[in-house]
């Protein structure tokens, strides 16, 4: 083999330019923006979910009769990830993760006159699309500083299981309260077939 | 000059990896996120604010005395680089843009049985920080399907200018509504002087 100068330095090129380009793409690929996971099912509380892509808010829902209505807003947001590949096809990857924030409200405040605008945190709630759960869904409140939250059990899950299995319009979320995803099922015919 | 094989390989791999190194590092740098213009100052509609980071939302919001209360919700948005700028500095930077989306709402469908929850689009408006514009903040409304919108003059701008100089927490902002953004305000001590 022969071992000249240049041979030197197109080994020692390659070397620097294959290592800066390396470097270059992988700084370019976002860290995961899926669940993060304590003791393997507690989920960790996302920091940064404020900065995830909104789906949309409503204000006093409840699901059930009797209820009385409230002044709390509920923020929806999902992982920009799943957010993504759900534009492509109306459907959700493993590792979706939504979180759903409450906050209460005010009014004649400041130069506002009527209606409601936002205030301080009330609660946060997660929904996870994850295969190493189960039926593939989890659900978790998480209590006020936590930085992490147990997958809801008991008979609370179960109701969550089942009303996010009857009711929801995409697998088993509330799509039909997100009217920019709510076109894309449509379009994407991934509406659930007993959803009107 | 030598021209040897392994030169020509030397000069070969030296371009090739130096043409993958820019072109990772440019597909790093993300597009401009600030106000795109038609005409000088015809502020073209951003297609992917939902994309952006939400500030937060309210509920028949009206700043007038006596105004009927409405189940109008209102979203706002802005670009996202401007954000990072707040968030490290409290400040808005020059070629901020702020969306604000107003969709209808309804109750009483689907599962739900009180409160309310977010429909169809009935509009967009605008609020852009740029240098361009003589007191540096201009105004829009887009009409539905328009690509672009003038900045908006006359006696509706002076009243928009008035209230958003007399009434606002940051600069020309309302961040007052927007409770992470205040939380970040009062830490970076930016919030306007007379404001309580």
């Amino acid at each position: 083999m022969m071992r000249t100068p240049l041979r030197r330095i197109a080994v020692f090129l390659t070397i620097v330019y294959a290592a800066a380009l390396v470097a270059a793409l992988r700084a370019q690929q976002p860290a995961s923006d899926g669940p993060r996971y304590a003791n393997g099912t507690n989920l960790m509380r996302p920091a940064d979910y404020r900065e995830w892509i909104y789906l949309s808010s409503g204000m006093g829902m409840t699901y059930k009769d009797g209820a009385a209505g409230s002044t709390t807003f509920s923020n929806a947001f999902v992982n920009p990830s799943s957010y993504r590949a759900f534009m492509q096809t109306g459907q959700w990857p493993d590792k979706t993760i939504f979180v759903l924030e409450f906050r209460n409200s005010d009014s004649e405040k400041f130069i506002n006159r009527s209606g409601r605008f936002q205030t301080e945190l009330s609660g946060v709630e997660a929904e996870v699309k994850d295969a190493r759960f189960p039926d593939g869904w989890a659900y978790f409140q998480f209590k006020s500083g936590a930085a992490s939250a147990a997958p809801l059990a008991g008979s609370t899950v179960t109701e969550c299981i089942d009303c996010h299995t009857k009711n929801t319009a995409v697998e088993h979320t509330f799509v039909q309260f997100y009217p920019t995803l709510l076109d894309v099922a449509r379009a994407k015919k991934t509406l659930k077939p007993g959803f009107r």
